[in-house]
């Protein structure tokens, strides 16, 4: 029996999920992922993820790999999109479907990733925005929160942003290409690209940066946890439902 | 006793409404704002509204008001929004609260009316856009959907894009200042400006410029529709779920 390597790229509205992994309520995206997979190839002989969301955080562009056998002829990606969108639930689609060489590896591969935060500052939110949006109805200094977010930029211990979880040995040393945020009338979106992410850090990121435009905390503070971090974690972890999954870059891309 | 007219204009997710009036399900958006005012004031004298939605179409401005006894001092407007969001279900936000002289009437005064229909034309849709947009994964002649909207646009005899109720004296003659078809990436926005609609007759228009975008209608049958009009509806009813009322304007505004 031979087999076939894919990726897919995936949207899902986070809201009604356990993120990637299911513990408790069974609702995992990796689960509905998994069982479509079988419905369609009879096994599902790998499965990796670029990322692990956490539950309630959204996707646009969350990249994955799947190992499925092939029996006759090969599926090709288009077909495959459509086959799977067929069987998943309606808050989860595959964007894009391809045939990749089976070296590929959607976790080992991925050189950057993209996430989006959305706020929406203002006395009242239209409930279309509710289950995307952060809303803060007091007044944000947006001028304070861009030269915090500048100082996130480049390679840091960002253990300060991220709860070190029993046993774990980690490496709390990430690079952040971009972090910035953009003001466009009510709406505020905070845009960090990085090589990748520790548990908790970009809504770490993003409740440190509104604690900033709040006057709550200032930018020197964000600087200090930077140099020198201590294993507490500092800062306010912003609500998830406001977090997207933006886009995952491999070199080629 | 002194008594008080307030207007306010609404948003609501239309997802879990049965529309403005509820017949069988006993959620429509009427019944939640009597019920936040009855618990406000203990009686809610008047309420009415500019516009009667269908189920599942949304809003983000529709008008209406309410007469509520005064018993101790007047709320002012801002008040009253906070106290009444405050009774709400979160798919619906009173978006703004007036006090307004008793002569006003959120129907007979309103001058124009502004809907927006979302469509999103490619092979798959992310699922953060499922509940406001049509998903149509077909080609869609853009440039024949724009010459038709034009003809829409005057005062014109609509009974062939509504369906009349029996019993009903109904004079289907309505004017369209505006009816435009944007299309940026891969999201069409039909935008519907006029004095008045008739029942389903939006998504009527709807339904027909998409016919005809898809080459199984043409314009001129459109044309036909409006000069000779018979009583029999023509035409294809888009979905309740791609539609938003988006504004209600009055002389002053």
């Amino acid at each position: 029996m031979t087999q076939q390597k894919y990726q897919l790229i995936l949207a899902y509205d986070g809201t009604h999920f356990e993120g990637w992994q299911s513990r408790h309520t069974g609702r995992g995206v990796r689960h509905e992922i998994e069982k479509a997979v079988v419905a369609l190839f009879g096994n599902c002989l790998e499965i990796e993820s670029s990322s692990r969301t956490d539950a309630g955080v959204h996707a646009i562009g969350l990249s994955l790999h799947v190992v499925v056998p092939v029996k006759t002829a090969r599926m090709s990606g288009k077909q495959l999109r459509t086959a799977l969108n067929a069987q998943l639930p309606e808050d989860i689609r595959v964007m894009q479907a391809n045939a990749v060489p089976s070296t590929f590896h959607a976790r080992f591969d991925a050189v950057a990733k993209e996430y989006r935060y959305h706020i929406h500052q203002g006395d009242v939110m239209r409930p279309q925005l509710r289950r995307e949006y952060w809303h803060i109805a007091h007044d944000l200094d947006i001028v304070a929160m861009q030269k915090a977010a500048r100082l996130i930029v480049g390679c840091h211990d960002f253990r300060h942003f991220t709860v070190q979880r029993k046993g774990e040995l980690l490496d709390s040393h990430r690079t952040i290409h971009d972090c910035r945020v953009i003001k466009k009338g009510a709406s505020i979106t905070i845009r960090i690209v990085g090589d990748g992410f520790l548990y908790k850090m970009c809504r770490r990121i993003v409740g440190s940066l509104v604690q900033v435009g709040e006057e709550k905390m200032t930018a020197s503070q964000i600087e200090e946890w930077l140099q020198s971090p201590t294993p507490q974690p500092g800062g306010f972890v912003a609500p998830a439902h406001g977090l997207t999954l933006w886009s995952v870059r491999y070199p080629s891309t």
